[in-house]
């Protein structure tokens, strides 16, 4: 099968309204976005590479809505909504049911969420998918929308969507570091492999949310991003943040202190969550629940912005916790 | 070296005055474009593949350059003025010297055509290069000024910029396959790894090209995709294209026929050339000849744009050649 062949059959789709914004899609040199008159294009691009972000035997759909999915949490973490893709793939054969599910598996999220793949580029080479993502942000009296890293201010409320820690759970399971009951490695498998960008929160935190960003190398990490970006310190209430795995049945009836600090470190520096941390000042806790409503994407507040520099964990009683949670790191 | 260290040393770069149109470039979880009023955004992808795009001991310098110069030749086969880019690297380990020596070259054609790095993705896998670049185009009385493939109209007359077939012939060279005397090899393999996007061109050509496509694939089938696109055949004249090759004094004095028929072979399917293949009307002539002026950019007419469908290949009397020149597939 030829490179024109392979688009053609499994990326080029029937003809069809474009999305608004999309000007030219596949077929040409280039693309064209037209963007709406008052809107910014936000950008963002995650490369996915065989044995260091999946295994070489995951199911190619769920491969598909992956590669895409991590792209669109970064749009949501800016509140930006989805536009567009370019998907550039490099794949050591042409191999028809792989490229047949791969496909079936990226273009249902992306219709799922108005997503035109405009172009791209298909080679032969060691497995690698790169997905560039293209979202709106309005910008309103010369004012951009966009969510950021930089906007935390002391006194404001950390808050994380959903559940964390599931997916290095997973991770660990299938590399037999950690032994699950089936159910459970079914459920953290899931979402491992078929993460849920939070698109539609980061839609509804615009306005809201003074910073944001994406859970992706894990919770102290990126909100070590934040920190530095807004240049401020905070507290996390690791009494609360212990519980956002939602695996914490398992935690309390198999193990024991060890366990404990196994649960806080998969929720504190798990990776691959693809959840949503962001702040907002205190005194708009109400706009913050009804975007988490309007979203239908629940919401915890785990900890505050502080002027003094540096991460702090705390106890419920407010007492400093001890122990080390390094952030995932793809060269350390 | 971690990742965020990696890229704060090779790809951050000092602060300066962000290119108008660049809203917001490194460091957040998407960058934001604010193209100017009246202009469309185009957007193209190029992956490059060690082992198949480039040799694992090529000069790391030249491959930053023409893993962005490839993508900067479809935005010049557009018409569009280069704006930004991201940049997703896939690399086995972190060799300070390879990535210095990679990020200058990047860079220096970066900063010639004042195309900003916006953001990106660096990940350790096999080494893996995809560049995701952004360009404007103006749209004028609601007409996109975009060059595009589907333009050409029968009647019009064909032209190619520059010279084609010396990458290949490098190539080749590389490969065993050709014995090339040195300077010419040296000449050859500084257009496979140094290769000049014909921006000024594809700009002057804005208004004046009825089509245009750069010629990645070799001439012939990228030939074909403008006959596809604008639904048209066309008949070249080889009597003239044979000599687009800057070698073609070594032609003419190594080789006989065989070698004649090597030649052409050469200029019609070669590859990698990265100029512009581009229609216009016979009766504009003169602004096509003042395009090539005003971007210091030769070209040569080479055939027309016919009703009949299927490309004709004819000798200086209007005869039919024979031979097959198929066009480089990567999966064929």
């Amino acid at each position: 099968m030829g490179e024109f062949e392979l688009i053609d059959r499994y990326f080029k789709r029937p003809a069809r309204q474009a999305p608004s914004g999309v000007a030219l899609g596949i077929g040409d040199d280039c693309a064209l976005l037209q963007p709406a008159p008052g809107t910014q294009i936000a950008i963002s691009c995650d490369m996915l590479v065989e044995g260091r972000h999946f295994f070489a035997d995951v199911d190619p759909a769920n491969l598909g809505h992956k590669a895409l999915a991590v792209n669109l949490s970064d749009l949501a973490a800016c509140g930006a909504k989805p536009l567009a893709f370019t998907l550039a793939l490099a794949l050591p054969q042409a191999i028809e049911p792989w490229l047949a599910a791969f496909s079936r598996g990226l273009f249902a999220l992306a219709d799922a969420h108005g997503c035109e793949l405009i172009g791209g580029d298909t080679t032969q080479g060691p497995l690698n998918i790169c997905i560039t993502v293209f979202g709106e942000v309005p910008v309103i009296d010369g004012r951009s929308q966009a969510l950021l890293r930089s906007g935390a201010r002391p006194g404001e409320d950390i808050y994380v969507s959903g559940t964390l820690g599931e997916a290095r759970m997973a991770l660990e399971a299938l590399q037999g570091k950690l032994a699950l009951p089936a159910p459970l490695l079914a459920q953290a498998r899931t979402r491992l492999e078929l993460p849920t960008p939070r698109v539609a929160l980061g839609l509804a935190l615009r306005g809201v949310a003074s910073a944001a960003i994406d859970v992706s190398d894990g919770l102290l990490g990126d909100l070590g991003h934040i920190l530095q970006a807004s240049a401020c310190g905070a507290t996390i209430d690791t009494s609360i943040a212990i519980d956002l795995i939602a695996a914490h049945a398992y935690f309390e009836k198999a193990a024991g202190q060890a366990g404990r600090e196994q649960q806080l470190a998969f929720v504190l520096a798990g990776g691959d969550d693809y959840e949503l941390l962001f702040t907002a000042p205190a005194s708009i806790r109400d706009a913050v629940e009804a975007a988490s409503r309007a979203s239908a994407t629940p919401v915890t507040r785990i900890g505050r912005i502080e002027t003094q520099p540096g991460l702090r964990l705390v106890d419920a009683s407010g007492k400093p916790v001890s122990g080390r949670f390094a952030s995932f790191d793809h060269f350390a």
